[in-house]
């Protein structure tokens, strides 16, 4: 659960790095940007900051804006509608983000997030992308990503988002939103 | 046609763009920009510099760095396996972008390409494209664009690219660029 308060700190956050990596959005997009904590109520340790540029029935593109350390948590897009699941292209764009795929796991994990002790995380084959580098993650495959210590911008290019189907490895997650009321 | 040292040229051009704009590439990719003039051999008046991200068969991101006033000549998707054809978002990220659609004609077009006088050009909705902005293109409709003069930085985002497949206007362009033989 997030307060108005806290939606509009990470908006304005969020659009000044935008600003800062020189990425140029409308103010309906400023004043739209969409901010989750996954009903986690930690924002700031899982969470996401996102504008979507577009999400029609074939495309979608977004930048994901992330504080320092925010961890986007484990989860996989299913197949629906006949179609294998939404597939997505993650681009760094600004700072560093380290992604989590399926694949042999790393030794010693960067990335130690709130709710691994409770198994919120499973897949631990660890990718480190700077700016310019990218990595597409398959349909209904398992992924977490990371912001290094200065926050990352990441581009996403996918096929339909439909965030309602997407499948959290933590019970504790929803991925809608809700905005306490004052 | 276009020689070694003309491809060598615009792809360096269009990189120091990317990096003015703040836009990081890898080295393999600033290596790889693809430069077309469309078989015109006019590649500053009609032409265009692309960095391909991504291109599988359901999703595809391109950016598109156009030199001033450079023009993408007019074109469509059509169908092709099944599916309606690549629609596509072009979101401009600098400069300005003059885009041509379908729909109600401009009384006085702020574009005369190369071309229009011998009917390579028959779409005449404008529309003006500064940062941050964007607009969408069904597949199968006719479009075209041409970059203002500080020229464009262009993010497109879209179905799977097939670039054998479009259809120009210009019965005098070829797609697929031929490298004179030195």
């Amino acid at each position: 659960m997030l307060t108005q308060d806290q939606i509009q700190e990470a908006r304005q956050r969020a659009a000044r790095l935008l600003e800062e990596a020189g990425i140029a959005i409308t103010e309906a997009e400023r004043d739209g940007i969409e901010v989750s904590d996954f009903g986690l109520s930690e924002l700031h340790q899982t969470g996401l900051e996102l504008v979507i540029y577009v999400n029609t029935q074939r495309v979608c593109a977004k930048e994901l804006v992330m504080f320092p350390g925010q961890t986007c948590p484990e989860h996989r897009h299913p197949p629906f509608d006949g179609t294998p699941g939404k597939e997505e292209t993650f681009r760094c764009r600004r700072g560093l983000v380290y992604l989590y795929v399926e694949g042999a796991p790393v030794e010693r994990p960067t990335c130690r997030p709130a709710g691994a002790d409770r198994g919120a995380y499973t897949v631990w084959h660890e990718l480190v992308l700077t700016p310019g580098q990218q990595h597409t993650v398959p349909p209904n495959t398992l992924h977490w990503f990371q912001a290094g210590p200065e926050g990352a911008i990441v581009s996403e290019f996918s096929t339909q988002s439909r965030d309602d189907l997407d499948v959290f490895t933590d019970p504790d997650i929803a991925r809608i939103t809700v905005v306490a009321s004052s």
